[in-house]
């Protein structure tokens, strides 16, 4: 592998291999050879600091040495098994998994990723409640498969409306208010009545959950202000409905708490999970079950599966992931750095940028929100925040890039030396940008 | 681990894991602590012969050492990346699997199963189409995601129609004909017709693609008669519909071929994959991708992606595993198995046993109809087959229930000894049974 170059290894992906959400002949150039914590290389030894953990993943960041040798020993006992039998590797990690869930959660359901997560969570939802409707947010993503994508929000859902029963509700995002507020506290309240209202207006005997990312992720980092989830919980409470947050991306260690929905006065009924819950080592996700939705399928046929539902090798990779982070206070580490460190830094950067319209953020999961103008906040062209995610590239700083917004998204092992070291070069970038 | 009791890992999944298609109250108390080729054991040293490959994707075997040593090789040196950017196993895995394909597959989208392989067939069919509909199989098999479960036929389907724009057919089963045909030749025939007319009455142009397993598997291993598939062909071309030929379950060695598709004469759009082609000890899927429909996303963007989309853990054990099969010529080896022990066998054991309505199959993929008579073709009920199961299990088999059907679906490393011992044990249960 280490004689290749990285041009053969882009032309040997790209020549071969559809990729995601992209047109396939303006792939991006770019190769990884390996990893450690926060840092990359390529097959010619330039090194980058990750500030992506890929897709907001890798929460304990690059190549964990016992992640990794988990995952060799359980391929070795027992790599896979159906999903029928009883696996202890899979027993163990739904254990750990539900150490971090609510009181009174009693089962997981392992999936493969997120989005089959959030097919059977809505599932789980449609079932018990006999009702059909799915009730999310514009600004969202839950996933590419048939209900989990017509239930995402943002652009990703236009080309693929071939599910029925969803609904869409505009949600709290003060910087781009849909509900004419002046306030976080205003957003909040009229967000929640615009919530209500769009349930009554459906009929709450249709509605079966409310869907929704604890904080929402790729859609832009919107930290629910004051209120608003203990008041979604209210509603769904009010009218008898299951809520499912989706903890995909915040979960696990992302937000500096073990789940997003910690630092918010909110119980769901259900909680989907991926990407932290084994940094995505292996392909892996599942729901957390409350108690009551779990039972209701003890005489009752659950009617959902999948092959790999509780993959051994997926199920020992969480093991893994989890205890190292439990050992390590990853969380902790996390908590720290957006507190000290990535958010501070970030608020100063946007003392001295223009560009930067709004910071938000928690943990080691921010947003900068990019605009033209500071008073009309018009977004910064898509080629503007190509331009920065490439200049930071060619200085070893690898970004998310969403729409008008750079994510600033490290692995939650990340040190404060790391940071100083990426907000540099992201200061240059944009100084050069101006 | 090893001093855990089979009881201990029982107790501890089942009760914080819910379980694929089940009622959580009335599991199969079964654990499997290791296994090599086509044997299992469990925590107290009990041995069974694997005629199962679990769901039917072990095609290599447990515990293959090359595929192990890979996945241990790979998760040392970057077991995670995201999508979109290249990667040298990915590569590979594109490569090895296009060599499988027919004469002008040019790219591989790379999926977390077979569920979400079919979605993203579906989509790229009614993408490059502009039209909505899918027409399948009522006795099929194709996922558990939103809409993989509503193009599923069997009765999985039924609580979970949520997607639109889904339409079922009836295909050739001569042993249960829907088109009262006295010949192979003439249900083929049929079925075509049948087919033709649904199309048409549903109106071509709102079509988008026809969707099959090239051999139905858990819905009975219905192998297409003569005609039977290259008349599908003709109807796709004549109509200018995408065929998608699922292999989730047939493909990479279970029928004696690489895919089960080489044996008839059909050229398909779209090929979907995923338990054989890495024998699931990662969980992973994709799509083949005909030249034309992979160039349509050169310049327009692909609307489908996943975060696990190319995982470099499942990338190389596809190209561990599928480099294993053509060193070991594993394909051949079911082809012989199918051909000069296990279809003889039981097609004998056909002979001596009433129950047995009929026996079908090919290489190391073969069902039993269990009737209570021959005459009636009346399905014997569900609890005779669990008593079947059940018993074979006591003596150390692993069965694959399906309905009326006990399926017989060894690795394709399976040797005749192996198969011998199977038989064996099956004709004593059979005996017990009648």
């Amino acid at each position: 592998m280490s004689e290749q170059t990285n041009a053969d290894v882009i032309q040997a992906d790209n020549s071969r291999v559809l990729h995601s959400w992209s047109a396939q002949a303006h792939l991006d150039p770019f190769t990884v050879a390996g990893g450690s914590g926060c840092e990359l290389w390529d097959y010619e030894g330039n090194r980058y600091l990750d500030f992506s953990s890929q897709l907001v993943f890798t929460n304990i960041g690059h190549g964990h040495p016992k992640v990794v040798e988990a995952i060799a020993a359980q391929a070795r006992q027992l790599p896979t098994i159906a999903p029928a039998t009883a696996n202890a590797a899979r027993a163990r990690a739904a254990e750990l998994v539900l150490q971090r869930a609510p009181e009174g959660f009693s089962k997981v359901f392992f999936t493969n990723g997120g989005a089959d997560a959030n097919e059977n969570a809505i599932r789980m939802a449609r079932l018990v409640t006999g009702r059909d409707k799915i009730v999310s947010r514009y600004r969202s993503y839950h996933g590419n498969t048939g209900a989990a994508i017509v239930a995402t929000g943002d652009w990703r859902r236009i080309d693929n409306e071939y599910a029925r029963g969803h609904v869409h509700v505009f949600g709290p995002y003060l910087y781009r208010t849909q509900f004419w507020a002046t306030s976080l506290e205003e957003e909040s309240e009229r967000a929640l009545q615009h919530l209500e209202a769009v349930i009554q207006a459906e009929g709450p005997s249709t509605v079966a959950a409310i869907l929704l990312e604890t904080i929402p992720g790729t859609a832009g980092i919107m930290m629910p202000p004051p209120g608003y989830l203990p008041g979604v919980g209210a509603i769904a409470d009010k009218y008898d409905l299951v809520l499912i947050l989706d903890e995909v991306m915040a979960g696990f260690g992302r937000t500096g708490q073990w789940l997003a929905l910690d630092a918010f006065d909110v119980r769901p009924d259900l909680i989907t999970f991926a990407k932290g819950s084994n940094s995505g080592y292996v392909p892996v996700g599942g729901v957390m079950v409350d108690g009551p939705i779990a039972s209701a399928f003890d005489e009752r046929v659950f009617p959902g599966g999948l092959t790999y539902s509780g993959h051994p090798l997926a199920a020992a990779s969480i093991v893994a992931n989890l205890e190292a982070m439990a050992d390590e206070d990853v969380v902790g580490n996390a908590d720290r750095i957006g507190r000290d460190s990535l958010g501070p830094g970030l608020h100063a950067l946007a003392e001295k940028h223009e560009v930067i319209g709004e910071v938000r953020g928690t943990g080691v999961f921010w947003a900068l929100e990019l605009v033209t103008s500071r008073e009309t906040r018009e977004p910064v062209p898509g080629a503007t925040i190509g331009a920065i995610k490439n200049a930071c590239r060619e200085r070893g700083l690898i970004v998310f890039p969403s729409a008008n917004r750079i994510h600033m998204v490290p692995p939650a092992v990340v040190t404060a030396e790391q940071v100083e070291r990426a907000l540099a070069i992201l200061d240059e970038v944009l100084a050069a940008t101006a």
